[in-house]
């Protein structure tokens, strides 16, 4: 299955795609969707208001995960060609929901920063509780899989030694479009991910790349807490981001950044320069 | 006023605390309290039912906070001795709402850290949206103060360049037991901060010593994106934690922790010992 978050005249929805159709299944959003135990079988079976796809406005696909946990350095590949060991723990830090937008919106230039970089990444949408998991148990509480860009502002981002503030400016962290479920794709295998700035592909790495894969982050991080359904894990992007060029290249007001991993779906966001800054800095 | 979270037979419920008396609100939690933009009248003349406070159960003061932002070195006096400069910008990260526990719960010792060390800290609470706040808007969004207990597995914490995993460890971090609202406490008026286990002081500093004050974190957080009622800051940690000692110190099972800051209240807490550890390490 595929579902989405869509927005309908003043609210959201939560939708199965079924090809040119998504379904309402009834709930507000894929967050609340999840919350339901039997989540599988009631979006199997969901038979709600049809809208065609061509129409839908679609929000992040969970609007308001109560958890990010996101995981830095984690592509084998590039990890080596930056001469560096590869890592024994995850390294593992937090964005909160205020960051998110859907698949198409914009992305937010925030005015208080002169180094917004792209990040793309596979997301691992959780779909149970899971708390202390075998290997086997963290891949069952695995919903589905996602595609986030995990935008850092990278002079916040580097202005203390925890990157939070540089990964957590409102309205710029593309989300969706789509959770696409276990039983269709499975995230370690070897997924296609790619970013592309107007069209120039600047990253591109395979998931099988990953040091940690989907069932091992969760199976790590449910260790230290309980995921909740709906919580979100973005596993970290491989080389090519803006920051690690020669020169140093960071997104213009205008620029069409596409974040795609293939078997999920693609972002689509334009940067959008915001106007003004009010508090100074 | 004073503000608290009391378990009730199934649920729980906010309150205010008059004396030896606990009014019930209408509310949930504080944090539902907060979320109306009326909340200060609407506690003030709250009159739901009535519990005598030495029956009280409490829970984190604010039990599920959207966002809980934490700071880094923040106290002047012991960024100084420690021979480092005055930071020119925060260190922010985050502790998920799953590490809370109420303000006389026991405090998780994780079966999977050898290295449980105390932080007490002044936490502020939002009483508003606050975004890109100039200061005395952003002092204006603190519905009050509260005392934390950051309790951070230094093991963990230092497994990775980022510290989020040492930070949110599963019901480790006591916090309440009250709100003292603005108009009752300064939280930058030098309010006197310590920590004790066993009946020791480890730690005291007084509030006037933050680098970074409450509405000055505020102000900064809210240029990075929007603030909302019932989110909490944790202002720092002065001086005098377990893993900056001589032989370090850690908590052990059974060890009484009271952490407090005049004029708002205290945590007194037994840490207790995790018994097992699933999924290994």
């Amino acid at each position: 299955m595929k579902l989405a978050t869509i927005r309908t005249a003043d609210t959201t929805a939560a939708v199965r795609i079924d090809g040119d159709s998504a379904v309402e299944t009834g709930h507000s959003d894929v967050g609340a969707l999840l919350r339901d135990p039997r989540w599988r079988q009631v979006a199997a079976s969901a038979s709600g208001t049809v809208h065609p796809t061509a129409d839908l406005d679609y929000a992040p696909v969970v609007p308001r995960p109560r958890k990010i946990v996101c995981v830095g350095l984690n592509y084998r590949t590039h990890i080596q060609e930056m001469g560096r060991e590869l890592p024994r723990y995850p390294t593992l830090f937090a964005k909160f929901p205020e960051a998110l937008v859907g698949p198409y919106d914009d992305i937010t230039l925030p005015a208080a920063s002169d180094a917004v970089d792209w990040e793309a990444e596979l997301a691992v949408v959780i779909g149970a509780r899971v708390r202390k998991a075998d290997l086997a148990t963290a891949a069952s509480g695995i919903a589905g899989y996602s595609v986030i860009n995990d935008i850092t502002a990278r002079d916040w981002q580097y202005r203390s030694p925890q990157w939070l503030q540089g990964k957590t400016f409102e309205a710029t962290a593309p989300f969706g479009p789509v959770v696409v479920t276990t039983d269709e794709v499975d995230g370690s295998a070897g997924l296609r991910l790619t970013c592309e700035v107007d069209g120039e592909t600047v990253q591109q790495a395979d998931t099988s790349d990953l040091v940690f894969d989907p069932a091992t982050l969760v199976e790590y991080v449910s260790r230290i807490l309980t995921l909740e359904p709906g919580d979100v894990l973005a596993t970290g992007t491989p080389g090519g981001v803006g920051h690690a060029r020669i020169p140093r290249r960071y997104l213009t007001d205008g620029q069409v950044l596409v974040t795609r991993v293939d078997g999920i779906g693609e972002l689509r966001n334009t940067c959008c320069a915001e106007k003004t800054e009010h508090g100074g800095d």
